[in-house]
């Protein structure tokens, strides 16, 4: 099969892969219908993270399964699937408390590389969810959307508690800030603050639900969100980047006894203790367990309540994974979907 | 009056002040039953922050209202009242959130100095909060207590969401560490495990509901609390002193999905971002918002239902305040009782 593999930096082939089998006999192997390039794959090939190329690339996906293992009894060959980032039983303690992807026998897709025309997926049970029926094509971006931006903006909201009589501050206008935004207005948030510098992702977060933008960042940024509300801070910040200073940017934006929900995965980040001591903020983050929103975000998008595929403004074959890698880079793109 | 007043680290002195008087006509002046050494007061004491000598000393603080300024109306000469060491108006937006300890009109008693004959009270009104009657004599330590140890721990065991079905982990065994395990046994936790090295602190964890004590510390410690949490972690965990190596104690003992309630003062903290997204933990403290919970815990001391004057293991005059300073310096003492 063809899979997109970074070699170095900057370096993404698509090239011949060997097609995946059941290893497991708790495993899927899924035919992908969509793929796509996720913000945190722009770390590597940036070269902020490390390399050790060539690696199989990918962990976003939804698709048909082909072939399922003897131990796997809730999914089966024909079904449309969409699973997360992290395989997880769904069994353990720590999935039964809702939080997948931190699960006792979880395993990373990235590892295996969901950018590529088949995927294998681990734990099939526990981690694939079938949409009622086959799909429209017009549905799958939405669809895999949920696999990873969607999933993990609507954890960010979740864990900012965002909601009614809410003051939501979206920090990050990525696809994850920018579907965040969406979440924190399906959650009901009063009013929802994107910080974005950025006309067509201003506009994004507007369609999503964003009521003001702010275009100030850092220290700046705080006081336009401090003017905003009153003096006091948001009740409920979504961080969506990962850096110093965006974390820096939602804490200080919080007010005492507000939520700060972090989604973007930490690079460089030392938080200090005694700011955030007297911050008197909740803080709550890490990676999204997806799975534990899935059957409510595909029931959205199936209902056409939401429209969460709109973060995908650039679709391209398979075969031009590096292109869709570079117009993100450049931040040319919002996100970049793949057709296998 | 007589008062204590830190000049240098590690020279308190109990010498004459002025007596304190109305300023605001908000404020009340309370003549103090008694007063304590607080483990914050070591920081300045040891040094370890700065003293911009002489500096009055204390924010604990429980007694007979002598005065109040025309414009308290809650509050009346003659009650019996305890404060926290925050004064606060109590009717804020972040007071009204149960955050008033960053209430945005706040002072610092600190400032003011409680170890002393008399204390001014700003927001007096918002702040005191009077007994039933005049309390019998042997009420005054626990009373005293939920000014700010008690107070503090049981927002810490609150923070970490102690409650039934729930495993709680206290690092720190100092009257606040103490006074945590308390109140996650109030608050119905399943299990408790403290973790001290010192006999007599292990006792009183004990008597106040401890279910196991855990003498490791760091790494050690993380390794023995995976062990008896059938390696997941705890539930919940409080962290009530306040460095490096507790906070990632904290957060390395508690599951993923958990909750940290951190109420030691962090000095020199610098919690690295990554572990922490990894983690998967709520993280979640500051100075306690004591007043949140005075009436329910004097209600608590009131009916003898809890005995939280027992931290104090040394009772001293007010004049031999350097005495209490040393001893729990020396840990000769878990926390002295001043009386004026």
């Amino acid at each position: 099969m063809r899979g997109a593999v970074l070699y170095v930096p900057g370096d993404v082939r698509v090239e011949e892969r060997d097609d995946p089998k059941i290893i497991e006999p708790t495993d899927a192997i899924i035919r992908l219908s969509a793929t796509c390039v996720c913000g945190s794959d722009l770390w590597p090939y940036r070269g902020i993270e490390a390399v050790d190329g060539p690696s199989p690339m990918g962990h976003e996906y939804a698709g048909i399964v082909e072939e399922v293992g003897n131990q796997v009894t809730n999914i089966r060959p024909g079904q449309f699937v969409v699973g997360s980032f992290f395989a997880s039983d769904n069994t353990c303690p720590i999935c039964q408390a809702g939080y997948q992807s931190s699960c006792i026998n979880r395993e990373p897709i990235g590892a295996i590389g969901a950018q590529a025309e088949y995927l294998r997926v681990p734990l099939a049970d526990g981690t694939l969810v079938a949409t009622p029926d086959l799909p429209s094509d017009d549905l799958i971006p939405s669809l895999l959307a949920a696999s990873d931006v969607l999933g993990t903006g609507w954890f960010g909201a979740v864990a900012a508690e965002a909601g009614p009589h809410k003051t939501v501050v979206v920090v990050g206008d990525g696809a994850v800030g920018l579907l965040a935004v969406l979440a924190a207005s399906k959650l009901g948030a009063e009013r929802i603050i994107a910080v974005s510098r950025h006309e067509p992702r201003q506009q994004l977060a507007v369609e999503f639900g964003a009521t003001d933008v702010v275009t100030e960042r850092g220290d700046a940024g705080v006081a336009r969100i401090k003017d905003l509300t009153g003096g006091l801070g948001a009740h409920s910040v979504i961080e969506a980047v990962g850096t110093q200073e965006s974390m820096l940017q939602a804490i200080g934006s919080t007010r005492p006894g507000g939520h700060v929900g972090y989604v973007g995965v930490a690079h460089g980040v030392e938080l200090p203790g005694k700011e955030l001591f007297f911050s008197h903020v909740h803080l709550h983050g890490g990676p999204a367990p997806v799975r534990r929103f899935l059957p409510e975000l595909i029931d959205l998008i199936w209902n056409r309540q939401i429209d969460p595929g709109k973060v995908f403004d650039l679709t391209l074959p398979l075969e031009e994974a590096a292109e869709g890698y570079r117009a993100m880079d450049e931040r040319r793109a919002i996100k970049a979907l793949l057709r296998p």
